[in-house]
C-alpha cells in the first residue's frame, strides 16, 4: 500500500478533479505490474497495473489506496478491468467518498467472486487524498494556509520587510508544495510588496493557477505574476475596479473575474466549478484571517525561522478573527512538526470533520 | 559521565553561585560511589562520591562532569581529597573556567600521579551548567526569555486575555524550569494583567526569587507576588516612584530597590553581585525587546500551542527591537525542538561566544 502511495503521488497537482491513485498487482510475494493515474482523461491506475502485469495479472492481488470505480466517466470502470483480468483478490485503502462509487465498486468485485479487503492503511490513505475526499463531501475545494515567520511570530519586520524568512531549504519545499497544488491564492497587498512569481520554480513542470484577490484593483502595471506565458493568472475584482487596469491585463492574458462584494468563500466556490481541489493560501494575515473565517482553509502548514525580528506593528500571519479570549482560539488537530534544515515546519488541521 | 549529569542536576537551581557538580566512583566495571554538590557551602562532588566509595576508592576512576576544584574556598580542595583517596584515574567533562581553578586542579592531580581524562561529553556538561559558565565569563547572569504564544505568534488575544495559551504539560514544564533557576522576572504590565504566582507550584521546594521590574511603581495593592512567605519578591524601581505602595509593600516583606534609571542591564547587574547566575524572564513582549537589546538574554525558550487566536493589535512575544530588515534578525543557534503533550517548544541560543 506504501508503494501505492508512493506511485499515486507521482501525478501530485496534475489530476484534479480525479483523485491521486496508484496500483500494485502481486502474485507468489512479487510485484508484477505498477501503475498510477497520471490526470484526469487518462487511464486509473488499476488499468495501467493491470497492463504492466499483462496476462499473469490472472489469480494475482491488486493493491490500490482507493476504492476502485464502477462508473462510466471519461474511461470505463475498473471494477471491470479487474474481473475481466480475473485478479483473485483487492486490496483497497479506503471507500471511494464520490457518489458514483461509495462502495459500489467493491461490491461489484465481490459480486464476481473476487476477494475484496478494505481499509488496509487507511489513514495514509486519507492522507494522501484529503483534498480530493473534501472537494467531494463539503463540495469547496481543500484550502491550506501557508505561511513563514520568525520565532517571535512575525512575518515581516517593522516597514513590511520580509525577504526572507525562512531558509532556503523551506522556500524549496514550497515550490514543491505549490506543484502538488491546482491554485496558489494571494491578496493585492502582496503582489504591491513582494511581486512574487508563485510559481514552482522548475521543481516540476506543473504551475498551480495563480489567483489574486485585489477589491480596487490596485495594483502595479508591471509584475511578475502578469507573464501569463509561465502559468496562468486570475485576478478576482470587484465590480467597476480600475477598468483601464483591467483591459491591459487581460490583453496579457490574465483572466479576470469581477464580482460585487469579493470574499474568499466566492472565490472557492469559483474553484470549485472549475473543478479545482487543491488550493494553497500563501497570502498575509489580513486575507488570512477572512479565508479562516470563511472556512476556507482546512490545513495550516507554518513554517518557523530560528529568528528573532521583534516589532509591535510588525506583521503577524493571522488578522483579526474577533476572538477575545484565549480560550476561543481555533485549536489545530492532527499535529506533525518536521525539521527543514534549520527551519521548522509545523503542520495542522483546523477542521478534520471531513477525513 | 551521563550519570554524573543526572546526579548534578538534582541540585538545579540550589547551587548557586556554584555549578552543577555530579561525581562517580567506578572500580572494576562497577559504581562503588556517588555523589553530587547538594548547594553552595556544602561539600563538593567529589567528597560525597569519595566518601561513599569509602576505602574501596584506592586504585578506582572518579568520573566529575567540572574539573575538581583546587582552591581552598567554603571547602578544602577536591584535589587533595582525590589525592589522598590514592585514585587511579580521574575523567573529567570539561575545564573549570572559574580563574581560581581553570586547569589547576588537573594539574595538581596530574603531578601527584593520577591519570587524567578531560573533555568526555563535554558538550552536554558545559550545556549542564551553561549558566555557570556565562556567570564567570562574563560576570552577568545567564539570561533565559520564556515566552508562550499560539501558532499565528499571538501571547495573548486582542484585548489582553492570554490564560491559558499552552496546555498544562507546558505549564508544569515551566515550573519545573523555574525550580533550576535562581530568578524570575517579569515588568509592571505582567503583574497588573496576570496577578501570576511565579513559584514552582510545589515541583519541588526550591522556588526561584521573584523580581519585577516596574518604573512608576503603578502596581495593585493586592497580588500573590506580595505573600513573601511563598517565595521572595524583589521589586525594582525609579527613585521617587509611589512611596505609599513602597512602605506597604516593604512591610509586607518585599525587597525594593530604587534606581534612577531602570533597565535590565541594571538588573542583571545587581543579580551577578547577588551570586545569582540562571535567570528566567518571563515578561511581555516590551520588557523582553528590551532585555534582548540589553545583551541580558542568552536562550529563548518558545512554547508554541497549536492554535491560531489571530488579532492585528494582540500581543506578540517580542517588541520592538529596531529592526527594520529581515536579514538583520537575531539568528538562534543550536535549536531544540521538543514536544510537549500537543504543545512544542523550541529552544535556542542568541549568543554562544560563551560557550
Amino acid at each position: 500500500m506504501q508503494r501505492c502511495l508512493e506511485l499515486a503521488q507521482r501525478a501530485a497537482g496534475k489530476t484534479t478533479s480525479n483523485p491521486l491513485v496508484g496500483s500494485v498487482v502481486v502474485k507468489n510475494g512479487k510485484i508484477i505490474g505498477e501503475g498510477f493515474h497520471p490526470e484526469a482523461g487518462q487511464p486509473h491506475a488499476e488499468v495501467f497495473a493491470l497492463r504492466d502485469a499483462g496476462e499473469n495479472a490472472q489469480g494475482a492481488t491488486v493493491y490500490v489506496n482507493l476504492e476502485p470505480c464502477n462508473h462510466y466517466g471519461r474511461t470505463p470502470p475498473c471494477s471491470e478491468a479487474l474481473i475481466k483480468a480475473k485478479v483473485a483478490k483487492v486490496v483497497t485503502g479506503m471507500v471511494d467518498p464520490d457518489p458514483r462509487v461509495a462502495g459500489g465498486g467493491i461490491e461489484k468485485l465481490k459480486k464476481a467472486g473476487i476477494e475484496v479487503l478494505v481499509g488496509v492503511e487507511e489513514q495514509a490513505c486519507r492522507r494522501v487524498n484529503e483534498a480530493f475526499i473534501h472537494r467531494i463531501t463539503k463540495k469547496q475545494p481543500f484550502g491550506i494556509l501557508k505561511y513563514a515567520m520568525t520565532l517571535d511570530g512575525k512575518i515581516a519586520a517593522t516597514g513590511g520587510h520580509s525577504a526572507w524568512v525562512t531558509g532556503k531549504s523551506s522556500r524549496n519545499l514550497v515550490h514543491q508544495l505549490r506543484s502538488t497544488c491546482d491554485a496558489v491564492i494571494i491578496g493585492g497587498n502582496t503582489v504591491r510588496k513582494d511581486n512574487p512569481n508563485l510559481t514552482t520554480h522548475n521543481v516540476t513542470e506543473h504551475n498551480p493557477l495563480r489567483v489574486v484577490m485585489s477589491r480596487g484593483l490596485d495594483l502595479p502595471r508591471e509584475c511578475n505574476l502578469w507573464h501569463t506565458d509561465i502559468a496562468p493568472t486570475l485576478i478576482f475584482t470587484e465590480n467597476n475596479s480600475n477598468a483601464f487596469l483591467q483591459q491591459e491585463l487581460i490583453d496579457k492574458g490574465v483572466e479576470i473575474i469581477t464580482v460585487a462584494a469579493l470574499t474568499p468563500k466566492i472565490v472557492m466556490e469559483y474553484l470549485y466549478q472549475k473543478e479545482l481541489s487543491k488550493v494553497l493560501w500563501e497570502c498575509g494575515g489580513t486575507l488570512a484571517a477572512k479565508a479562516i473565517a470563511d472556512g476556507t482553509i482546512q490545513k495550516v502548514m507554518a513554517f518557523i525561522a530560528p529568528k528573532i525580528i521583534g516589532g509591535t506593528s510588525a506583521a503577524s500571519p493571522v488578522g483579526n478573527l474577533n476572538l477575545t479570549k484565549m480560550t476561543d482560539a481555533l485549536q489545530l488537530k492532527e499535529i506533525e512538526v518536521k525539521a527543514i534544515a534549520s527551519d521548522i515546519l509545523i503542520e495542522g488541521y483546523l477542521s478534520i470533520d471531513n477525513r
